[in-house]
């Protein structure tokens, strides 16, 4: 079908991308009438491909971007992100309902279950809304030219084929993502083994026990929801949980916070084990998962219907490694320089395609360095220190360094934290904010968690780290507020405008420090 | 009591707070073996006293706190913005069991009724515990000195009187607060008649249906919450709600959103109306509120057992009137320049004693403010301008300008909205983000709404707002940045490291416009 010259809205959209869901067809989005070539096709419209395009159609260039779903936005809005932070919303609910059971408004939830399979359900009824916006968004408000619902065949570094029909650009920008790395383990084809994504397109059964492998930011999230949900829930990993090569600058008193919440949530946490086989029914059903204490060498077998694997993700490299001949790192990776390009002239490849950190900023500002590259602007993206965050029944977020890394550099580190060191959690209701008010007048222990890392010397903020809510957003802020010239000390935080009760509670604290020369703890 | 040589726990604390609020002894934490004389008598801990204290004291004066509660932090965390944010914490969460009932794992919510007496209660049996933590860290981290639960006689501008003893001082810091000023109408004095303080201490029934005096923050605020616990609510303003005086830059489009949503949610809004006169039901008690329309002269009873009064507050100045002389504005508000000084040398004024904005930052700055010209520091607070929030059933934050107020400043407004413009709320889940997530999926017209401002020509973001939650926190910083020399700009704001998905889209939104010469609305 060709939309070019349709005007098509958000809810005619949601139609179109539920029914080509279902077939091959492809849509067709291209300006025939414009004889100029392609500055650039980007090969995945997702958030790299459609970022990318979004700048370098806005610089006055023309693209091209091709997409074997029906939708932009890649994986991220239809199995990835935006579900997780469904389920993660979903846990934190569930989690409130536990703990307030039977007190004030809540009803007893001793019993309480939620339905999986039908937040899964609900997810996948709701997805194509936000595919329907960034079609629409695409096309209408940026002027995008897209073929989608149809694969694209690279044919050398200035050709691409798609829908039987071949495109000329003066270059290529790839971003076709990543995929789960199944561990080679036996019993890892049965039915009730799911990743991320098969999670959400082929889960039929109502989950009753799991077994989550692998300790990522994925393992601990989807493992949060399966347990708030009244899934009884293992994570298996190799390494102690948040102490995965992929998770960065984590102050180890907010991962122990984060961590007894989990088990006090009654998550079982195994670590140092690595999972050995998986079990069958003898109908090709999961039975049970069978690991390996890494130290002892001793065995262990877990009971459960639901495996869920989060072991990481691969690039998908292999079909440019083949034509195109780029070259690639240890895991897959495309390798690029700063500007994006890799090893062949012309190809620029962006987003989880070039390796982790696999985040959402890299992915659009990969993209959109690659667009400024290619329009003939000399600019340069770093992505080796960035602000994070993952959730549990919380969401936790740091920047910067942790305290232990802070005391390797520094040699008079100043702690800003609440609860305080050495005061009992149940005892200090702080911080709390949107969100925690319930559990600070009634658990205060489950309040959160806030710690400010000070270099006590130049007064400059080293890292910021909270368990929490509603204080992810600030995260984005401090970090460039810490990337600035000089970066950012308790006198100028000492200094902002508070909006009370804010979730993190970090301008008022360094205010509390802020007029003495000789900082001290906190 | 004395307690200035012992350590004293939060845990001790709480239930020394307990027991002193049933008494009128002293509680007294003053070095006597320091000779000096304060430099500063804090008269009243709560918030601007406290900070105050801690920046005159980290800076090497020495101070002295007076207050006549038993515990440091004044209103807040007794009767204002702490139980307001537990009570919107609970709007919030008592929203989505409506929204919800008997949709995935919530029941039915049919005659869903959330005890407002038990959030109260609830609420009253935790506070000590933030009391208990602001005494115990004033003393043993921040080195103050205080006497609580007594009120002080200030005698001149160098002399107080405290339990019984004269303390002199070279210097004043009044920060006594203000109290609700009740409209004179008949009624006012009957059963059933709270503000926010007498809500807390005095309320003994179950509230059936209300009535709300008033459309300040206030008024919205526990209305939303009372409509959300089950008691229908009225709300009854002279002024279109979000249009008092009290706030600024409130763009329209927002405030739509938020009154709108809690017309859906069941509030009815009575605007451009005053009260009357509150009936009896012959027992002293509140049977109705009788209000006349303001442009029509038409009267309209409204039955109901429970009357909130939100009509603002006045500065408690008359102390300082009399004895001092200070000087005064219309309101009763204390007079200060923005070192803070009142009229009277040696004498400043601080919090909600100066008028409005009677908000968080422009009381602990402006104690710390005192606390710097006191010890000899030139320095100036201006608090005419800063970010501000108020809850519904959302978070709603905004800085900076609203979109008319930048039209008539600008001639090259570009503004970057989430629904875009013209795009019905229905057709787009977006914002969405912790804690919209649910709603985007089933009712996407009830997941938030954001507004950036820009100037075209600059490029300078002017204003940022936002309905939903998780955003509040980040406006802190937002207008930070905006305060910075030249702004922050749209390009600035792309090339951040967002965290998806933040509440608040505005760094990608900003991005996807940024490579582009001439601005256009998003």
């Amino acid at each position: 079908m060709d939309i070019t010259l349709t005007q098509t809205t958000n809810r005619q959209w949601v139609g179109l991308i539920e029914e080509y869901l279902q077939n091959d067809d492809p849509i067709i989005n291209v300006h025939r009438d414009d004889k100029r070539k392609f500055d650039a096709i980007f090969v995945g419209g997702g958030a790299g491909g459609r970022f990318g395009s979004g700048y370098l159609r806005a610089m006055g260039g023309r693209q091209l971007i091709v997409d074997r779903w029906p939708f932009l936005g890649g994986s991220c809005p239809h199995q990835a992100c935006v579900p997780h932070h469904l389920f993660s919303e979903a846990a934190r609910e569930l989690d409130l309902m536990r703990w307030f059971s039977g007190k004030l408004w809540f009803p007893d939830a001793t019993n309480l279950r939620a339905s999986i399979l039908q937040v899964v359900q609900l997810f996948k009824s709701g997805r194509s809304s936000a595919h329907a916006f960034m079609n629409w968004q695409s096309k209408e408000q940026l002027d995008l030219e897209y073929i989608l619902n149809a694969p694209a065949t690279v044919i050398d570094n200035h050709t691409v084929e798609v829908a039987g029909e071949r495109f000329q650009t003066d270059n290529l920008v790839l971003g076709t993502g990543a995929a789960t790395v199944l561990p080679a383990i036996p019993g890892i084809e049965l039915r009730g083994v799911y990743d991320y994504a098969t999670f959400i397109e082929n889960l039929d059964f109502e989950p009753q026990r799991c077994v989550v492998i692998g300790g990522s930011k994925t393992g601990i999230e989807y493992g949060s929801f399966f347990q708030a949900a009244g899934c009884p829930t293992t994570i298996v990993a190799r390494k102690p949980l948040m102490r995965t090569s992929s998770l960065h600058h984590v102050d180890e008193d907010l991962r122990t916070y984060v961590i007894d919440g989990m088990r006090k949530r009654g998550i079982q946490v195994l670590e140092g084990c690595e999972p050995v086989a998986i079990q069958d029914d003898d109908h090709g059903n999961v039975k049970a998962v069978v690991i390996r204490d890494m130290q002892a060498g001793s065995k262990q077998t877990l009971r459960c219907d639901f495996v869920f694997v989060a072991t990481g993700e691969r690039p998908r490299s292999e079909h440019y490694r083949e034509v195109l001949g780029v070259a690639v790192g240890e895991k897959g990776e495309i390798l690029v320089d700063k500007h994006m390009r890799t090893s062949v002239p012309n190809v620029y490849a962006i987003g989880d395609l070039i390796g982790p950190p696999m985040e959402m900023f890299k992915a659009r500002k990969g993209g959109v360095t690659a667009a400024r590259n290619i329009m003939g602007e000399e600019y340069e993206l770093d992505w080796t220190d960035y602000p994070d965050f993952l959730h549990s029944t919380y969401e936790i977020s740091w920047v910067g360094l942790s305290e232990e890394e802070a005391r390797q550099r520094y040699d008079n580190v100043v702690i800003i934290q609440m609860p305080p060191k050495g005061v009992p959690l149940a005892d200090v209701p702080l911080p709390c904010a949107e969100g925690t008010m319930l559990y600070a007048m009634v658990y205060p222990e489950l309040s959160g968690f806030l710690k400010a890392v000070v270099d006590g010397d130049s007064r400059r903020v080293l890292g910021f780290h909270h368990v929490g809510f509603g204080a992810k957003d600030a995260f984005q802020y401090l970090d460039h507020l810490m990337r600035q010239p000089g970066g950012i000390t308790i006198d100028e935080m000492g200094n902002m405008n508070e909006l009370f009760l804010n979730p993190e509670h970090f301008i008022q604290l360094c205010r509390l420090r802020a007029g003495s020369l000789n900082l001290r703890d906190l």
